[in-house]
């Protein structure tokens, strides 16, 4: 029966322009962990409803649909390409823009209009990164979002009317202390981490939300759903044989990237297979590594590293490809300095 | 009368080497706008002159011409285009070092040198980074000025005969207060903040110098002369209602890279139209919000962003492209870790 | 008889799969300083030996070893280029992220596995930035090497388990002063110097493994070791002049980027003449330029520069082509926003 709803909702989509705008909708929020499915997607929004109203923060809620909303509506009317457009790669961006500058900015009027302006930007933004990554045959991911809001949430210290509420604090990096790195391990505190690491991706702290998002994934790829928990399990394990903050690793704040650097060198860009799980693995605990390392980067400006570790990481492990050849330490040929020389002057 | 006089040096300039050689000087000074013009460059340089003057910092005035004259030489010694060379394309980074670095480094022998090696320099980086842009057809902007320059002011501090007067005071961001953000809004403020925006391109603070560059831009393209008086605008409205630091924005400094950011959308890169308007407000709003947020980011390393946030919001305004294809969310073909392995293992 | 020998080696490192292993190993060590040739690395691995040795530091010489095996290893199981692989290509940035690791990181069982991962990762990376500078035709220098070890380091102000002891002191930049700028400039000091900067570019302070160092250049490229000397020998000059730290100059700290970018662009990228050298002297002078800017740039983050001075200078000045053409200030073609206007609205 499932199978018929789907079919019909489908049908209904393509012929109805009105469920065919929401159908884009629910897919630009289900890409962002790369599932092209309105069901997904709606489940997704679910989850970050669930978890907005459950940490009292409603405009975290409305700030996701609305600049899904409008980061969607600024592809439809710039002139892309509308079969990109239609399964919502135009809109994962956007959501997580509303979902982050709620969450770290103080509300009011001035805060949504900057939150609209920065949906609007995210879709040129994800235009012109998805341009220069085509080059390499490399996605765009969630850099788009992360650019963005970087320029945002940098942009409130300089700005009288957008707050800066959950940013900072400001200083220097300093070697984390034992106290700082403890961190009581039992089962329960192991099973709702690997839910709130993946909860988080949407810069949501619930585990009934994470929840619901691993069933959301299953709804469209059981493989995703799977290296999803995988990458939060083996982002766990990796924070705490390293030592990093035991507040950090238990908020689910050491594992959002890597679930989906998992999902994504796993179960989206590569066939999966023995080689790719060891390269996946190899992937996901570089993106603990450059956590901690951006983390410690950005602590002087006072900012976070949102999905940053995520884009960087997968990045470096989508960007080798079987054809490729270094540039071999010898002459480069036609070059605009030497050529010129070799017939008139000697050394 | 004028257009003789036009025609005149046009021939002159192709007849005389020296003559020539000028004419290339003059038009390196106008690309700083986009403007392939002589006129609009002798203009920019009498407006730079009289606010280096007005000012008392004569070395601002002779640093632009030597560092363009020495950016110009080294294009003609390297065996670039010489087409390009002759539209001024490698002196509008120099000229800008050449203003920038007396601006920023106190005036002593070791300075000179600096600003001369930073003049050659920028030729090589222009057109290095005009090589990668190449890649997209975007231009280099002048990210050249703006990479060159950071790496000599950053420099400063390291070096005991090079003196960052005018560096710093570096700090970690700090939400802008009441009273910093306070700014007594009048008609003549805003008449002179409008013209003090297009005098801070060339990093000069002066009202006068503003109105001649707006005319030397008129000279060249009405539309260019348009679009920067929009940018200005729209710069000074957008900073106010944000709430950015009141002396700042009366001293232009919220209006340089908007000024920039608006020609090079609205009047150069794009053909005029409404959309395109559209498409270049939201870019301007942007290059605004960039600014504060570039602000913020290098406060604790004491060094002003120069045009970056018009350089940044220019490229990903222009990277878009009408055939351009997101990577879609699927196997990539051809890579180098899932390929070996399909065959002979699963997973 | 050198020949014979190395005619003897040759044949056995083609014939048994063992031997062509070390060989291959070996010649990884050389492409450090682009030397195709296992007598070079051999030379290179007792310079190291040699300096680890005689600062107490044995982990250095070991993690060196042990992360080039496992870069090397890591290539071979990947499946690039194989031909690239036996140059050595993979394994100059993973001997160097084994000397830098156990430098800069306290010693204990988590910094080894810490610094088998940052091998493994450094080939990846390795991959991917070859990658990308093919585009354009420019190698991947010791890029990977920079970046991962940035992460390495960066992560361990927030890994409890793995300790900065040599990293920081944090702080804002601040100009220097005259006591740290005074060096006694002496023919001792100058000759010192010479050879320090080039061990520094395995981080290895002692005057005999620089000398091993030019001699093992000598044996595989007389110009090569020429350039480093004169590279050298600039950097001091350079760094005398603008005043930079004197522990910094003494200690080589300014000059093993400057005898990277005097290697790379004299002897190895461009045809040795005239005009290549001007060119060479100018970018050595200006990578002295950027450690400064780096070293303060740097300075909130408390890590070090690592060779990312000599990676941008060298870059910049590679990337100009002669075929280069600068994208003039023009309208760009086929655009995402005005083509559709100008026949539906006109302004």
């Amino acid at each position: 029966m499932a199978l018929t709803v789907a079919q019909d909702w489908d049908r209904l989509a393509k012929d109805n322009g009105g469920i065919g705008f929401v159908d884009t909708l629910l897919r630009g929020a289900g890409q962002v962990m790369f599932q092209d499915n309105p069901v997904t997607g709606l489940l997704f929004l679910v989850g970050i409803t669930w978890g907005a109203l459950a940490a009292d923060q409603w405009e975290v809620a409305v700030g996701s649909v609305v600049a899904l909303l409008i980061a969607t509506i600024t592809a439809k009317l710039l002139a892309v390409d509308q079969t990109a457009v239609r399964q919502g790669l135009y809109g994962f961006n956007g959501i997580l823009v509303g979902a982050a500058v709620p969450t770290f900015l103080g509300t009011n009027s001035y805060m949504w209009v900057y939150l609209i302006v920065g949906a609007a930007v995210s879709t040129v933004v994800m235009m012109a990164i998805a341009n220069i990554g085509a080059t390499w045959g490399v996605p765009a991911l969630t850099f788009p979002f992360v650019l963005t809001t970087w320029f945002l949430v940098l942009g409130a210290w300089s700005f009288n009317h957008i707050k800066p509420v959950a940013l900072g604090p400001t200083g220097f990096p300093v070697a984390i202390d034992n106290n700082a790195a403890h961190v009581a391990v039992s089962a329960s505190m192991l099973a709702e981490t690997l839910f709130r690491n993946v909860a988080q991706v949407f810069l949501i702290n619930n585990v009934v939300t994470g929840v619901i998002f691993v069933i959301a994934l299953a709804v469209s790829s059981r493989w995703s759903a799977a290296f999803a928990l995988l990458g939060s399990a083996l982002a766990i394990a990796t924070a705490l044989v390293l030592g990093a903050s035991g507040s950090g690793i238990s908020n689910g704040l050491y594992g959002f990237s890597a679930v989906l650097t998992a999902i994504a060198l796993g179960s989206i860009f590569y066939t999966p297979g023995w080689r790719v799980l060891a390269f996946t693995v190899l992937g996901t605990i570089f993106t603990v590594i450059i956590q901690g390392a951006l983390n410690a980067a950005l602590s002087p400006v006072g900012i976070p590293t949102f999905t940053a570790p995520f884009v960087f990481a997968t990045w470096l492990f989508l960007l080798p490809k079987e054809k490729f050849m270094p540039i071999p330490h010898a002459p480069i040929a036609h070059d605009a300095v030497s050529t010129k020389t070799t017939s008139g002057a000697s050394s």
